[in-house]
């Protein structure tokens, strides 16, 4: 249990809106992913500006007492869980979209604004920004800049680290370290706040960013792909890259048992199932109509090379996003529960022996393990969803 | 002078060919610009491998012997001097370009591989090594990411930071920090190499660096343009940037009188003399007879909305490398000895009043000043170069 006198230090800090505890706390889920479970921490405090985040650090530091910090709860490791004797100090309050710079194209957020309303904010000015991943509605600038988020576009536009021009955070002793560079190149002194993204709010927690925004695009083009093998994988990456001339903004590989597993339940899926590999692509370009025939060239050419078995390409908002669904509709993985996820990332070149090796690994202890891939071919990053059986260890040992 | 027994220390390790001192050393240029000088260093040391890296560094490190670090010596702001009483370790005998992978689409080099041979190896296998700058010839890579550099595509491609996945770094006591990594996505631990990025050498010497490789384009497009006042040359930015898809790789701004000077030995300039503002604008694109045709396009609606006054697109290899030459040929500046050249930072929006007060408050104090703009529109980067008259400080003032 927390000490008694915190609550009261921390409500002069906040006010009686910055305080959440006992049966509203108790009520709230503890994250989206896994088996539904609320927040078991001892408080929840929301504090309303990166002031108020310090005092209440300080206050913390000064007792010695444990923090979690709280974003959009999207993540998938449980770095969000706090136990009662914990504290968790959430950005819910902190989601100002505080100034666009439409020429400079940069825009001044706080920590807590969700991706989607500032991928909306950058919209309303014409412009983008090319951050973009599932979890969208709720996962928020602070984390996506604390875990270095990578997404669906990392292959084109790189981790969130490189749409990060500047931050401030608060370090743990309330002290606050603010860095809000808007400029693409600034070269004075250590870059000090690369040193913050990416490392897990180990270091202090991030309270306002800004972000470098980029041209929106006039046209977007979405195709399944399904592959013979995995070397041709690789060369429809290359060719693809090529020739759309840099403007391939996404290329997920699929295995083909999880392709099968993720277009069971649809009456139409957007191509027959029971092919080795599957790619969605995707492309972002300037010019809708000669944007559209190129894409269809390039992939015609890649059916004519065998790189490709069979193709579709989304002509509709609607297809897009169907074609979407199928990678992106994981809640079905809950299905296996209990399911064990991993994000591994490791050279093209090493990835068929790498996937071979484990699935063989896994056969031989548990037989009938279900055992899914896919993820950012051109990343280098797969997804591993491994299902052994049930929690009672009741499952077929080999 | 350096002491007595280290060289004879040094050589031990690094061997006879990689020691050069005496006549062979006060013969070297110390640098391209500004007016010749040679080394004035005690002794110059140089490893063929990390291992001796580390091992000099070790034993400077016991001694307190003061260690200059050399790369390429293109640098402009005096960084790579040394005096009598300290040690230069220069990078040039570790050039090699060590191993490329085409599917991974990296290239592991170390720190004396200059910019030229990289790009020329990522050539080779068809890619691209997209960061260029005019000293490509002698700059290195170690030095490159020492100074995070941009160079004429940070618009695009970024500063050299977005382009080193990974690097390994001896510290001043000759410890080897590795962080070799080669992978896109990577978010394992804190991302220390960051900190090298741009730290000038302050906290070591980089030794060997991963690089990230791109498709090579297949078309280039480039442009000179001139146009009315500085509310175009924005607009311009925001409508090259957007209608060529993210293909704009180049935006280079000129205030007038710089042109006009550039242009002034030239007996056929590639647009005329006197107007207010001149871009020279480059695209890279996979599709060449489409790439060239949009190009124009999207000029020719510039010049009807007089965004832009008049244009010239190059039409062979040549015009291009004499429109580049109007914007690199810098040497001729020394004409103006002693000139002073400044890098600044600063949002767009705020660059014309801030170049508008500096020229006032230069002509306040020396009339006949001479003070030249040009640089990066799109990264916010300008280069201010100033001659106020003769060193003997027999210039009119106000």
């Amino acid at each position: 249990m927390l000490d008694a006198g915190l609550e009261r230090h921390l409500r002069a800090i906040v006010g009686p809106n910055g305080i959440v505890g006992g049966e509203d706390l108790r009520s709230r889920s503890a994250g989206v992913w896994g088996r539904p479970r609320t927040i078991a921490a001892g408080l929840l405090v929301r504090p309303a500006d990166t002031g108020e985040v310090a005092a209440v650090l300080a206050e913390c530091n000064r007792r010695c007492q444990p923090v979690v910090t709280h974003g959009g709860l999207t993540g998938t490791v449980d770095g969000a869980w706090a136990e009662p004797h914990e504290l968790v100090l959430s950005l819910e309050r902190m989601q100002a979209i505080e100034e666009l710079d439409p020429d400079g194209r940069t825009l001044l957020v706080q920590g807590g604004a969700t991706l989607q309303s500032v991928q909306e904010a950058a919209e309303e000015a014409g412009l983008m920004f090319p951050l973009d991943l599932g979890g969208r509605g709720s996962a928020t600038l602070g984390g996506n800049a604390a875990t270095n988020a990578g997404g669906n576009r990392v292959l084109r536009y790189g981790m969130v680290r490189q749409s990060i021009l500047g931050l401030e955070a608060v370090l743990a002793d309330g002290r606050v370290l603010s860095s809000l560079n808007s400029l693409l190149k600034n070269n004075a002194g250590y870059d000090l706040k690369q040193l913050f993204i990416g490392s897990e709010g180990t270091l202090g927690v991030i309270t306002r960013l800004v972000l470098r925004l980029l041209p929106a695009p006039a046209s977007q083009q979405t195709a399944l792909l399904s592959a013979p093998d995995f070397a041709s994988v690789v060369r429809l990456l290359g060719r693809l890259d090529r020739d759309l001339g840099g403007q391939l903004s996404a290329f997920e590989l699929l295995w083909g048992n999880f392709y099968d597993f993720m277009a069971e339940p649809l009456s139409t899926p957007p191509l027959p199932r029971g092919q080795p590999f599957y790619v969605l692509a995707e492309s972002l370009g300037a010019d809708p109509e000669y944007d559209q025939a190129r894409f269809e060239q390039v992939l015609s050419d890649c059916l004519d090379e065998r790189l490709v078995i069979d193709a579709v390409i989304a002509k509709s908002e609607q297809e897009r996003r169907n074609i979407w669904a199928v990678r992106d509709d994981v809640v079905r993985l809950w299905e296996l529960e209990p399911m064990f996820l991993f994000d591994v990332s490791l050279p093209i070149r090493a990835m068929q022996d790498y996937v071979s090796e484990l699935e063989q690994a896994l056969r031989e202890r548990w037989p009938d393990a279900v055992f899914f891939v896919f993820g950012h071919l051109g990343d280098g990053n797969l997804h591993l969803s491994i299902s052994a059986g049930p929690a009672d260890g009741s499952a077929r040992p080999a």
